[in-house]
């Protein structure tokens, strides 16, 4: 299976493409592919929004994920940054809708309950576990990267964990 | 010049094309088209979203305009509806983007400002004279491709108003 995270933010949107090879006999956790979208702040928001679109379908259609996992939206933001996240993450999505790939969201405690184990995990510790779980030599960055690898790891242990189940009651 | 007017919401987004006409004396407003994209709550966002901007899409080449106007969203609403608003928002601004056609924002107060003559105007004001400028026989229906149509009107009497300054200055 192989899943592209998405990490929408206002400034840089992060991605990561992290791929399970079920092939050995403990399941291991590649990255494919990892990065930002800058947003140049010279150009107006429409200007913007065409950039982020046209760069995820680029990439979405260069590593043909089986899904695009994204967070779900933790609203303690104020509702002017939620509006500007909101435009970001609508075309994170068309992108994905627009190419027919499926999409899974997950909560930011969910996410950081997977991967580092406790829900309320630093930024550091969701970095550090991220490199650990990929293998990488060096921590991801930008950070909204490890974020994103992050949302990726959790689609994929989600899923194993409800394919177990499926296994168990069978 | 030819105004295609939107008005995002998230259960109904409408539209409104509003041309004016400067050849006869006294510059008349036509409206060309108007209506509303209602989304199928049965689908899941991703496709709504898909199928607003497909819609808007196939507008927006159906009629041609030379800008889209759009209104800039006040910040009154929590943040889960502004988050919400601006899934929706982000993918209309892409539609246009992708099309090359350049997008100019009021502020609601400065639309009914325009429209009404008050800031603070009603919604059934806006509409009443919404009608009554594009010599329609009914109010437009829904609410929203009226709100559309306002923002469209909004536009053209902005831009007459900075071409008459402009011409006062030469």
């Amino acid at each position: 299976m192989r899943v592209f995270g998405i990490d929408c933010g206002t400034e840089c949107t992060g991605y990561g493409v992290v791929e399970s090879d079920d092939s050995a006999r403990e399941p291991r956790l590649i990255s494919l592919g990892l990065g930002g979208i800058v947003l140049p702040k010279k150009e107006a928001l429409p200007q913007r929004l065409a950039l982020i679109y046209a760069q995820l379908t680029s990439l979405l259609l260069q590593h043909q994920p089986d899904v695009v996992a994204i967070e779900e939206v933790f609203y303690s933001v104020n509702a002017k940054s939620a509006l500007k996240l909101g435009q970001v993450r609508g075309v994170a999505l068309l992108a994905a809708a627009n190419l027919a790939l499926p999409v899974a969201e997950y909560a930011p405690l969910k996410i950081k309950s997977t991967v580092v184990g406790y829900g309320l995990a630093q930024k550091e510790q969701v970095q550090f576990m991220v490199a650990r779980l990929l293998r990488l030599e060096t921590t991801p960055e930008p950070a909204d990267a490890a974020d994103a690898l992050a949302i990726a790891i959790c689609h994929i242990h989600t899923a194993q964990t409800l394919s177990l189940q499926m296994g168990q009651r069978r």
